[in-house]
C-alpha cells in the first residue's frame, strides 16, 4: 500500500502556521509500515484542492487528508473527496448529536450554531470517527482499491484521532505491523556506535538496527516487521540484549523519549529528586522537566540566576569565585550545583552557566562556551562544552544543545548513584 | 507570479523532522505578495522529484526548493533541476574555495573531504548564493519564464540564506511589493475588535486591515501592497494612526513579535526589571524572556517553586495562605509576585500557579486553572484563568497559555508605571 499526505489550509500556504499534521501522520504511517513517497499542501480552494485530490490519488491508494473540516463555507474537503468517490451527502445523526454536546459542553449549555450543522454531514458509507476534542468529525471514504481519509486541522483534535481511530482502522487494511523500539545510548558518539556495530547492522536485515545522531545522545532505533506487534516485539529482544551487552554502561534507556523524560522516569524509579540553577539556558530545563507530567514528586525547584549578584545571593556562589574566574567558569558551574541542592534539599543538583550570545563573547570565553556541573552526595561532575558551530543566530541552538548536556549529567548521575545503592 | 514550494527529504516523509522551511518560505513569499497555492515533500529519489518537480511547474512559474544540496550520492536536487532545464554542471571554483573554508574553519583546519567537491557543482548560468552557514551554496535557475531556487535542508542554513539572498533575488523579479505592519492589542477580545472595526475594515482595500486571534491577544495586520517598501510604509502610516486613536490604551506595540520581545523592549526602554516566580509553567516565562537577546539587562532571576516547602522558603509565601487557600489560589499568587520581587530587588515580580494536569484537578480546582499575578510599587494585579478547552493532553497548551497571560499582565504593569511616571 502507498499513501500520501494532503494537508488543506491558506494558513499553511502563507506559513501562519508549521504544519505538524504532516509529521505527526507520516511518523503514525511509517510505524505500520505504510510508504509515504508524498506530502502536499493546498489551500481552501475547491478547484486546486480537486487536481490535489486526483494527482494524489494517481500515485497512491491511500490519502490522509487534514483540515477542511470546520463549520464555515470555505471548508469543503468532505464535499471534495464525497464528489470524487461519486458519493451523496447525508446528514449523520450520531454526528450531530456527538457535536451539539460538545458545543454545550464548550460554551456553558448554549445551543450550538446553526453552521456546525454542516460537520455532521457525510459521504454515504462513510465510517466516522468520534472528535473527543473538537466538534468536527473525521471519516473514512474507500471504493475498495482507494481511500480518503479526513481528519480536523487543529493538531489538539488531529493527533488524538489519528492515534485512536485511524491507526487501528489501518492496522486492519495491512498484513502486516512495523514495530520499533529505541535503544538510548549516552556517553558515546555517533561514528563509535557505528563502528562497533557496523557487521552486526549489515548481518540483521529483519530487525534492522540503525544509528540517529541527536543534540547530546545516540539512539538506536531496531525495527522489525512481522504479521503482528507481539511478533515484532519477540523478533526484537535478542538484538537489544545483545546490544546491552556492548553498550551497557552507555544505556539509559529504551523507549524513553526525551532526556528530561528519561531523568524523570529514573528520579521516580529510584526515589531521588533534583533542582536546576540555569543561568544561559534561563529556566530551559526546569520547563523541560516540568512539562512531564508527574515531575511534582521529584522536582521541587528551580532557579534561574541570571546576574552574578542573584548567583551569589541564591545560590551562595562566592563573590571571590566569580571575581577570580568569571560566571562563565566550571568554579562556578560547580558552586551553582551545590547551592541549589542545598537550597532545596534535592538528592541532585545541576548547573548550567554559559555565553549563548549574540553579544557577550570575547576571546578567551567565546559564544558557545558554556559550564556544566552535577552535584550530589557521591557524585560530582563539572564539564565544559563548546557549542557553537560557527552559524548566525545561534542563541536558541546553544541554550537547547547546553539544555540537553545538562540533562544527560543529571541522568549519568542518577545511574551513579543507583549504581552506590544510593536509591532510597 | 504563482510559487509553490517543493521541500526534499525522506526525513520530512517519514515525519523524523517538522518542515519548519515550508512554512519559513511560505512567509517570506507572502511578504513580497507572491502567492503559493502549493506545497510538496518527496523523498530523495530521483525519479519522484523529477515528477514532483514536473508537477511543480505545470502549475507554478517558481519553485522554492529546499534540501538534497549535500555532499553524499542520494542528495540529487540540483542534479534534476539541471537535468529539468538541459544544463550542464560546471565546478565552481568560487563555491569550492567557500566550501573549503567553512570546511577547515569548522574542523580546525581539517582538509575538506572529496565528497564535498560535489557541493561546488553548479547548473550552467546558475545564480549561487553563498552559504555562510554550511557548506552547501544554494543556487536559482531560470530560463527567463521558469525559475527554481534551491536552498540547503537544515534551517540555519536555509533562513539566513533565504532572507539574506533569495528575497532580494525575487525583489527584482516582481514589480511590487507587499508590506506589513502589525498592531498589537491586549484586553479586548477578538469580536470586540471586529466589531469595533468592521465598517473601517470593509472600506479599506490597500492598505487592508485584518485582525488575527493569538492566545491572549489580538494582532491587526495592515498590509499595503506598492511600487516599493517606503511607498507602502507611508500608505500605512495613517491606518495604524486611526487604529491608536480608537484602541489607545489596548496597544502594547507595533510589530513587536512575541510577547517577551515585547516585554523585553518595553522594560529597556523605561529602565525597568522583572522578576518570575513560577509554578505550572515551570520556568517557561523565564525560558522564554532569557530568549530575547539583551535580556540581563532587565531580568536578573527567576524561580520555579514547584513545591510548597520552596514557595515558602524561596518566596516567602506564608504556610497559613497555602494552607487556607491553597498553592492555586489567587493569594498565594499575589505572595509570590511580591516574594519573588522582594527577593531580586527587581521592579515587577510576576507569578504563574495552577494545575496544568492530566493529575491534581478536584472539583473546586480542575484542570487548567490557573492565578497570574503582578507586583510593583504602584500596581498589583491578580487574575483567575480557566484555561481547559475540555480537550485531551492539554498541559502543555494550559502551560503555555499561562505564560502568555502572564507576559501580557507585565506589559500592562509596565504601561501603567510608564504612566505613573515610574520610568527611572
Amino acid at each position: 500500500m502507498r499513501a500520501e499526505i494532503l494537508c488543506v489550509g491558506t494558513e499553511l500556504l502563507l506559513g501562519d502556521i508549521i504544519n505538524t499534521n504532516a509529521a505527526f501522520a507520516a511518523r503514525e504511517l511509517a510505524k505500520l509500515g505504510i510508504d509515504v513517497f508524498n506530502q502536499s499542501v493546498v489551500g481552501d480552494n475547491p478547484a486546486r484542492l480537486r487536481d490535489a485530490l486526483r494527482i494524489a490519488f494517481e500515485r497512491s491508494d491511500l490519502v490522509i487528508m487534514t483540515g477542511g473540516l470546520g463549520p464555515t463555507y470555505d471548508d469543503l474537503t468532505k464535499e471534495t473527496v464525497a464528489e470524487y468517490f461519486g458519493k451523496k451527502m447525508y446528514l449523520d445523526t450520531e454526528s450531530l448529536e456527538s457535536i451539539k454536546q460538545y458545543f454545550s459542553k464548550m460554551h456553558s449549555g448554549r445551543p450550538m450554531t446553526e453552521n456546525n450543522v454542516k460537520q455532521a454531514y457525510m459521504p454515504e458509507g462513510a465510517t466516522v470517527f468520534h472528535n473527543y476534542n473538537g466538534t468536527a468529525p473525521g471519516l473514512a471514504v474507500s471504493d475498495g482499491k482507494k481511500t480518503a481519509i479526513l481528519l480536523p486541522g487543529p493538531p489538539l483534535e488531529m493527533e488524538p484521532m489519528m492515534t485512536r481511530s485511524v491507526v487501528p482502522y489501518l492496522k486492519k487494511m495491512t498484513d502486516h505491523v512495523i514495530f520499533s523500539r529505541t535503544v538510548h545510548i549516552i556517553g558515546v558518539g555517533e561514528s563509535y556506535v557505528e563502528s562497533v556495530l557496523k557487521d552486526y547492522m549489515l548481518s540483521h536485515t529483519n530487525p534492522t538496527v540503525a544509528p540517529y545522531a541527536k543534540t547530546g545522545e545516540v539512539q538506536l532505533r531496531i525495527t522489525a516487521s512481522a504479521k503482528n506487534e507481539e511478533e515484532a516485539s519477540l523478533m526484537i529482544e535478542p538484538v537489544i540484549e545483545d546490544i546491552r551487552k556492548i553498550f551497557s554502561d552507555y544505556i539509559y534507556g529504551i523507549d524513553v523519549g526525551t532526556l528530561e523524560n528519561a531523568a524523570v522516569q529514573l528520579l521516580r524509579e529510584h526515589g531521588l529528586t533534583a533542582a536546576t540553577a540555569e543561568s544561559c539556558t534561563g529556566g530551559g530545563i526546569s520547563q523541560r522537566i516540568t512539562n512531564i507530567p508527574g515531575a511534582s514528586e521529584v522536582f521541587g525547584c528551580g532557579v534561574c540566576t541570571y546576574s552574578n549578584e542573584m548567583k551569589e545571593k541564591l545560590l551562595g556562589v562566592s563573590p571571590l569565585t566569580l571575581k577570580q574566574f568569571g560566571a562563565v567558569s566550571e568554579e562556578t558551574a560547580k558552586e551553582m550545583a551545590k547551592g541549589v541542592r542545598e537550597l532545596s534539599g534535592a538528592d541532585f543538583g545541576i548547573s548550567v552557566t554559559g555565553i549563548a550570545g549574540p553579544g557577550g563573547g570575547s576571546a578567551e570565553k567565546p559564544v558557545g562556551l558554556v559550564y556544566i556541573a552535577v552535584d550530589s552526595e557521591h557524585y560530582k561532575k563539572a564539564e565544559r562544552l563548546m557549542l557553537s558551530r560557527g552559524r548566525e543566530n545561534e542563541r536558541s541552538f546553544i541554550r537547547i544543545t547546553a539544555a540537553n548536556n545538562a540533562l544527560r549529567l543529571l541522568i549519568e548521575a542518577i545511574h551513579a548513584a543507583a549504581k552506590k545503592g544510593g536509591s532510597r
